[in-house]
């Protein structure tokens, strides 16, 4: 079920080209219908938003607004148990968030200098949630905390409305929990072009960020520069590297929490043991025969589940570092020895009973990682998204006449004139 | 020569779209012309990569790499004063990045949790540097200093080869001060493409820096993802909020500084005084007459040259707020007490002795700058525009079991069964 390729005692080099190719291609016809969105929305605004809310929500809907109470009642319409998890999530996702908030910082230098880079919150925020048959309430406590944290003013969610019009209950429970500050029940593409241009009653944001099907993801890419986005999450990726003594059983368990998620997925095992690999595969198939998801899986693990044999953990870790996996478990007796070596990962899990599912939950590290091969340079969600850098430099007079020359011959040796001549008038 | 827009005593608005609109469109042939050129790269490397340095460039080259040595010789070609001029604006560059470097953190929890976020450099880093007739030591220095503080092991300089196939010496001396390690005579598209997918000779690199014409531009856009890029540089912008006290001659040498770049580039006065506008539209007319840009800066003034008249100083700062400058000076008395009123701005430049040039070549803030109202959620190019960060996670078997069903509530409310599974195995 997971093909092997064995890199024991070779040359044998493996091509990442096929694990690579994996991003949803964005068809013409697809281009077209979220330009047209777009430019809709940008032009008619609010009645381009019932428009288009009618026709792929089936729900007329005359007001967007769901107001702060109405979501503060869903606290009591969810089950206890899901509402005391979703509060300690959050708690824990507030606390290791917490830790990211920096600050600015100022330096004088002789002659009556100074300078230094602030650091400031964004103004305004969008946070698309996801609709459709299933919910993600752990969705919006990952993407608001960090935003809350940043110090973000005004944080707007919007999720596409259920059939009657409203909110599903467990995202309304977690917006409120997460502290989001209005909810409009709009979705798909014409929510992010809401989102970037401002309508009537919707207001611009200067970031967009949120997970969301085809056109959704599209709509983001292209208003990336109106406002800012997220990474336009790809398909997500696990690699777990285990040693000899690893539970087979739980290695697969994880395997196929990532192979569920969708067909595009990648569940990739790397190994020094053959018989881990054996029992592993033999696992998957008692663990799925009587799963709601199998075909997912099936067809998931057939095009992008692999497994590697490696010589031992050192060239386990090189390898995993070429994939640069969204999401990295080092199931062996002593993985922080290993995790200086990890130069390329969103987020590592450690250990053998850290399973990706708590980090996608509970632990507090955000679940919003790079896919694809970028961690490689991109960064997991952090308060960082939510904030600019803007630098300030003071001269006093005296440190500019003292100064002043060596600027003109800088500016000289590149021909901008008047930016030599700027300095001049002021000698 | 400014248009004047007079906001005093009036609810007048002014609709910021024509100050946004410039963009340079890339045309289909661009683009497809682009598009050629990386697939040809992709698929024959080298070979493609002198083809093209032969037809864009007019040279053969049959090596690209300019070793260490080279470069370090042009130390001794470069006139003294310049070579002074430039290790102190290195200097300085350094001191002020230098605080911008940041560390991981980590926490432990109860029962046996533990996590945290590292921070780590990039690996490879690819910095273009346009040639042509101009040279630009200043971009070197902007963008090689903070990747060397954060550590990246690898820093790779493409820049076109003159028509003698050797290095701007002002170029090359800048490289060698900023501690570049490898130097490739390449130059245009090509050059991108070999840094986003390696060639036998140029390596592939994790993100690509550094300014250029509109088919590098185009390439960058079109490996983002491949590697990580900074910005797409847009049209440069400066705006000066001046009050009566300021000298008309400085704010117009400053308005020239940035409209001599090219004919988008946008120069904007705001101001309380109709007095001030009067004297700077003045000092601009006799300023520009012996001027060598004198057409490019005409034009640019013509269509993005205005001036804003406000009430009050308050006002000045909401409406740069509202347009979020790349470059914002602030000639008045007093221009610390407007800092914390500063919400959108790549880089402020305070009182009558600091104009923008002194930020563009030896202050120490950087000057790749986010350009065209974007600095409302874009930041300076930084230490930080070269690390990752990487979060990792570790749960004893205790911690799991303790906090297991939490879990498990939370992903079968969101119908990931595998997910929920991958605990309940383990408990």
């Amino acid at each position: 079920m997971l093909e092997l390729i064995d890199l024991r005692n070779k040359n044998k080099d493996f091509e990442l080209d096929n694990l690579r190719d994996r991003e949803l291609k964005v068809s013409k016809k697809v281009l077209d219908s979220v330009n047209h969105i777009i430019e809709s929305v940008k032009d008619k605004k609010d009645t381009a938003i019932k428009e288009f809310t009618t026709r792929f929500d089936k729900v007329f809907i005359e007001k967007f607004e769901i107001p702060q109470e109405t979501f503060k009642e869903c606290l009591e319409e969810v089950e206890e148990d899901f509402l005391k998890a979703l509060i300690e999530a959050k708690n824990n996702i507030y606390n290791y968030h917490k830790y990211q908030k920096s600050n600015g910082y100022f330096m004088t230098d002789k002659d009556g200098v100074f300078k230094g880079q602030r650091v400031i919150p964004l103004e305004k925020v969008g946070v698309y949630v996801p609709g459709g048959s299933a919910s993600y309430p752990s969705s919006v406590l990952m993407n608001v905390v960090p935003a809350k944290i940043a110090g973000v003013s005004e944080i707007i969610m919007v999720t596409p409305p259920t059939k009657d019009g409203v909110l599903n209950k467990y995202v309304a429970a977690a917006a409120y929990i997460a502290g989001v500050d209005r909810v409009f029940t709009v979705g798909g593409a014409q929510a992010i072009a809401a989102l970037a241009y401002g309508t009537e009653t919707i207001p611009k944001v200067d970031k967009i960020v949120g997970p969301g099907n085809i056109y959704v993801a599209t709509a983001k890419r292209l208003v990336y520069g109106i406002v800012d986005i997220d990474m336009i999450a790809g398909p997500s990726e696990i690699l777990v590297i285990a040693d000899e003594n690893a539970n087979p059983d739980y290695i697969a368990g994880d395997l196929l929490s990532q192979a569920e998620h969708d067909s595009l997925s990648s569940a990739i095992l790397v190994t020094t043991s053959k018989k881990i690999y054996d029992k592993v595969c033999l696992s998957i198939q008692n663990q799925i025969i009587n799963s709601p998801r199998k075909s997912i899986i099936e067809e998931s693990l057939k095009n992008y589940g692999k497994a590697f044999l490696c010589n031992n953990l050192e060239e386990c870790i090189k390898l995993s570092n070429r994939i640069a996996p969204e999401h990295l478990e080092i199931m062996t007796e002593k993985p922080m020895e290993l995790l200086d070596e990890v130069k390329n990962a969103g987020s590592v899990f450690l250990g053998y009973y850290t399973p990706e599912a708590v980090g996608d939950y509970f632990g507090g590290t955000n679940h919003v990682l790079p896919t694809n091969g970028t961690s490689r340079f991109f960064s997991p969600l952090s308060v960082d998204s939510f904030i600019k850098k803007s630098s300030f430099l003071y001269y006093s007079k005296e440190a500019l006449s003292l100064h002043g020359n060596k600027i003109i011959e800088l500016a000289e040796k590149e021909g901008l004139d008047a930016h030599a001549n700027s300095i001049r008038l002021r000698l």
